[in-house]
């Protein structure tokens, strides 16, 4: 590759030089007051993220570890609601049948959830229930407050994946009454793939069980965090990564960070609209589109290949596809982490360019430019 | 920190510029043929260090991740022994423990294991036996050949803990008779923490369990490897890392390699030994000094603080002491990864100065300095 690439995917998203310059710095050892300095930062940072005072685990590992951990480590119950509405969500339950029963409530990918249901499923005894909060795979915004105010009346615990959502979105963890919830570094956060977080309430904890993984066991995590050390040796260039991050989250202020995020993926969606293109999601009363990432439907005429292919090869830019059996009929734009409204337009006008040439889409770049003046990056 | 320091700890080892340097390059997309093409270089650069045609595996995450991988996968049977002669071996049977029955023979940190012991064991009945090749916690390199010679009498499956062996050691899995073996990336491969790789025979497939955590489950990694793909998203920045750590080693040449590291594990016993120290483990005729740590005990009249401590404020140098109950009683110095005459000899004259200061030991860096004209690095 002659010149950069642009990462417009829904993660692993852009990472700028700080944070590229800061992991090439010299490794430092693990055992040290100046990494627990580093970890201190990094969880205190997250705390804030999350919203919430409690606990937060990091793991070395991707998004799926701490996925796993969350749910393993609180697994001693006789069943799980798992909901699914994508990928993400189809996955929770992979891992939740191999330490307890599952009750898989699945929709069709792209559709918003059905509360009732939600309802039914702790009625008839489940004791806890786990949902994806963003659903990358179908751009939706799953409504975390409500599901969280089922679980509480049924004194169930909530386990929420924030993986696409935790530092880019807002998420009030203690406010929403989520006992777990888990985030991804290569997402919201900017940094590389290779952690993730795993905040955890007091209650949680009642729900222990001794036979989870050893190296997914957050007891572990727990007695380490009081000396802000990790029981086993952390990819530590990823944690001074992380330390940079939250330096440039603080730097922005996390309410800039959340309007930034959202006014991106608002400018996303106008101008799919009015480039008479269709939005895939479909949303009742309770979902949202995604704030990190749009999902658009593939309009006639064009392929997937010739459409990302062409983008990818004339000017640079990664945008991602449909997973499994929507490769082919969706498109998807990330709008996470930093970037601004520079990358994002020429992301804009790149696929305008792509898309009229074929004659399968109008111009309406004006829309985005119009809607992203609301913010200054 | 004012001016660089220089880890002569068994892991996180040293990472030399063009290594710390490829991290930060930018980011790539994992799902690219530009990230498969790594893959397959770190791929099969792995299999010549574990001297293996197997597939071999790599998990984002640290040597315990791998290590729970390659017994949890292939942990369909009732009872595994595990050797414990010290803290690596502990933590195989508080693994396996999670999985199955263990049988766990333990001997003394610092000792050499009975072979006779784990015989007994197998006909007993085990039908899997797990141990650590190079035990970092008291330098002592147990007799992998002859624990797979005894085990194939029984027909048992064979795993090894190779973290701190692969890569700086010879290791011969194929010819030996390993069926599993795993390494980590911060030892003698020369990178930051963050990776281990798992490589796995065909026969270890008769054991697999379904129930394995689904994150560590290598039948994933085994589907994905076809394609040089991982399951996860994987730590992007570790596997640039990785692909230019095999390049030096290649550079190097994995022969010359293993002669480095034996030769200056063999200075460092040397130095001691005129020093007037002695070293920590206890060999019987089937096991050796680690050929990448060298355990020495804790002379008479310095303590811990004033030897490692001194060591790390005057010459800016780590090395590491005793875990658990070893606390203060010996040090450990390794001898991993890209490093050579340089960084060594500033270590054992460093520690010369301090430990002749206080009268506990004799010069004799000179028996060193003999030992190292062996080699040309």
């Amino acid at each position: 590759m002659m010149f950069d690439e642009l990462l417009m995917i829904p993660g692993p998203v852009h990472v700028n030089s700080r944070i590229l310059n800061a992991m090439s710095r010299r490794l430092i050892g693990h055992r040290t007051p100046e990494f627990s300095e580093i970890m201190r930062n990094c969880t205190e940072g997250l705390k804030e993220l999350f919203g919430t005072k409690n606990d937060v685990y990091i793991i070395s590992g991707s998004g799926t570890a701490g996925m796993e951990a969350g749910i393993a480590t609180f697994s001693k119950l006789d069943r799980i609601t798992c909901i699914d509405n994508g990928k993400f969500g189809d996955r929770l339950g992979k891992i939740a049948e191999r330490y307890t029963n599952v009750d898989v409530l699945r929709f069709e990918w792209g559709k918003s959830i059905d509360l009732e249901k939600v309802e039914v499923s702790l009625e008839d005894g489940s004791q806890a229930v786990a949902f994806v909060h963003n659903e990358t795979s179908t751009g939706i915004l799953n409504p975390a407050k409500e599901i969280a105010k089922i679980a509480k009346k049924h004194s169930a615990l909530v386990i929420m994946d924030g993986i696409t959502s935790v530092g880019g979105d807002e998420v009030k963890m203690d406010e929403w009454g989520i006992d777990v919830a888990i985030v991804g570094s290569q997402k919201c956060l900017g940094i590389p793939p290779g952690l993730s977080a795993v905040a955890v309430s007091e209650r949680a904890w009642e729900f222990y069980n001794e036979r989870a993984p050893f190296y997914l066991d957050l007891s572990a995590y727990k007695k380490k965090i009081k000396d802000w050390q990790t029981p086993y040796t952390p990819a530590v260039p990823l944690f001074v990564a992380l330390d940079e991050a939250i330096k440039i989250i603080q730097e922005e202020g996390l309410g800039n960070r959340i309007k930034r995020h959202r006014t991106m993926a608002k400018a996303v969606r106008e101008w799919a609209v009015n480039a008479g293109l269709k939005l895939f999601p479909e949303l009742n009363e309770y979902s949202n589109y995604s704030n990190t990432v749009t999902a658009i439907k593939m309009p006639e005429g064009i392929t997937d290949k010739e459409l990302r292919g062409t983008l990818k090869e004339e000017y640079r830019i990664l945008i991602s596809g449909g997973q499994e059996h929507l490769k082919g009929k969706i498109f998807r734009i990330g709008t996470m982490g930093n970037i601004g409204k520079r990358e994002l337009l020429s992301t804009l006008v790149a696929l305008e360019d792509v898309l009229t040439r074929k004659g399968v889409a109008l111009p309406s770049i004006d829309s985005a430019i119009k809607v992203l003046s609301e913010v200054n990056q």
